[in-house]
């Protein structure tokens, strides 16, 4: 019987691990999309966002079931709060993701990202889609210092952030306001995503440890 | 035994809608601080935000000990992990506000809003607090329809929201790129304050009913 049952939960983190494989293919994708503007993938992160919101839905309600009928204590209570948790924040990654994607099919065929902040917006895709792998495996491992890694790659995310919001919020951004602000959004999209792989490795610790880390 | 159990539910829904009423306070506090560029004001949402972050917390823990206490099935358990859902959405709307507080207080002493807006923004944060307000009475009420209600306030929020984005995307908007994109930023955290109430209620009526409205 308990040995079905953390087999059940093991079963529960496949889950898991496999929205955060969706969530960064996603964030891949939607940057891809947003630097070669390309609107068909762009339609692509859009459309996929619903298999996130339905893993999601399976996540919560294979927790459900478990607590219903196993009634867990302790650290396996502890382990199915905090997938709930996590299944809300990697969906909340996905739609992110298909922000990025929408701000690209607004635009589109116009370019949203200028030639001088390419290179800050491939790196930030890059990063945040390596966040999202990262707490993927750390699910799969059952590691215990996840947050302090992650905290670490979401203070660069917030350094390119503040250099984005430098850039257009500057007297002599040569692109106009609407330029800045859907710039200034973007970049939000990619703070907000990073934030929410950090708040993840944050459970994921608790789950393993007892303690949420600060 | 049972009794005892569903006072405890009480007690957790009295934690949760004391929390509304913070984050509601914070929103309004933090709306007249941006409206009358009041950085005292702003300081004093920034640092109540920690009281919403402890009673989040609380309301984890209490539901927690439920769980593993009562291993509770069907409704009740339903009602302790949609009371842990919302309590973090809620913390969140405080958040939100706090955003905007720290706008004040970046910006200060100059003023954020430009007067040709001031009417938009007093109405967003009137309908934004209104909002927690409501999700408040929702959860002692225990109604079944908020969903429907709040999802057509938000649609209010969302119009003034684009209103914004429009004026401040403007050609030949005349305050600079820096105002257009902390007005762009301001506007989205009032607008994702409503999204958090809305998802409130989306998950009360899940607890009243067992079906999440759509």
């Amino acid at each position: 019987m308990r040995q079905l049952f953390h087999g059940e939960l093991a079963r529960l983190g496949g889950r898991l691990a496999g929205m955060c494989g969706l969530a960064a293919e996603s964030m891949r994708l939607a940057s891809r999309a947003l630097l070669a503007v390309d609107l068909q993938l762009a339609e692509r992160v859009l459309s996929d966002d619903a298999e996130l919101d339905r893993s999601r839905s399976n996540c919560e309600a294979h927790a459900h079931t478990l607590l219903a009928l196993q009634a867990p204590v302790a650290n396996d209570l502890r382990t199915i709060l905090v997938a709930v948790y996590c299944a809300d924040k990697i969906e909340r990654m996905g739609d992110l993701a298909a922000h990025i994607a929408a701000t690209v099919r607004f635009n589109h065929p116009a370019p949203v990202v200028p030639p001088e902040l390419e290179c800050v917006f491939t790196e930030l895709g890059e990063i945040a889609a390596g966040m999202a792998d990262r707490i993927g495996e750390m699910i799969v491992t059952r590691g215990t210092d996840g947050f302090a890694e992650l905290d670490r790659t979401d203070q660069a995310v917030d350094t390119l952030h503040a250099r984005i919001m430098a850039m257009v919020t500057e007297p002599d951004w040569p692109y106009g306001t609407r330029s800045a602000t859907s710039l200034a959004l973007l970049s939000r999209f990619y703070e907000r995503f990073a934030d929410q792989a950090v708040s993840v490795a944050r459970r994921l610790d608790f789950a393993a440890t007892g303690r949420l880390p600060t």
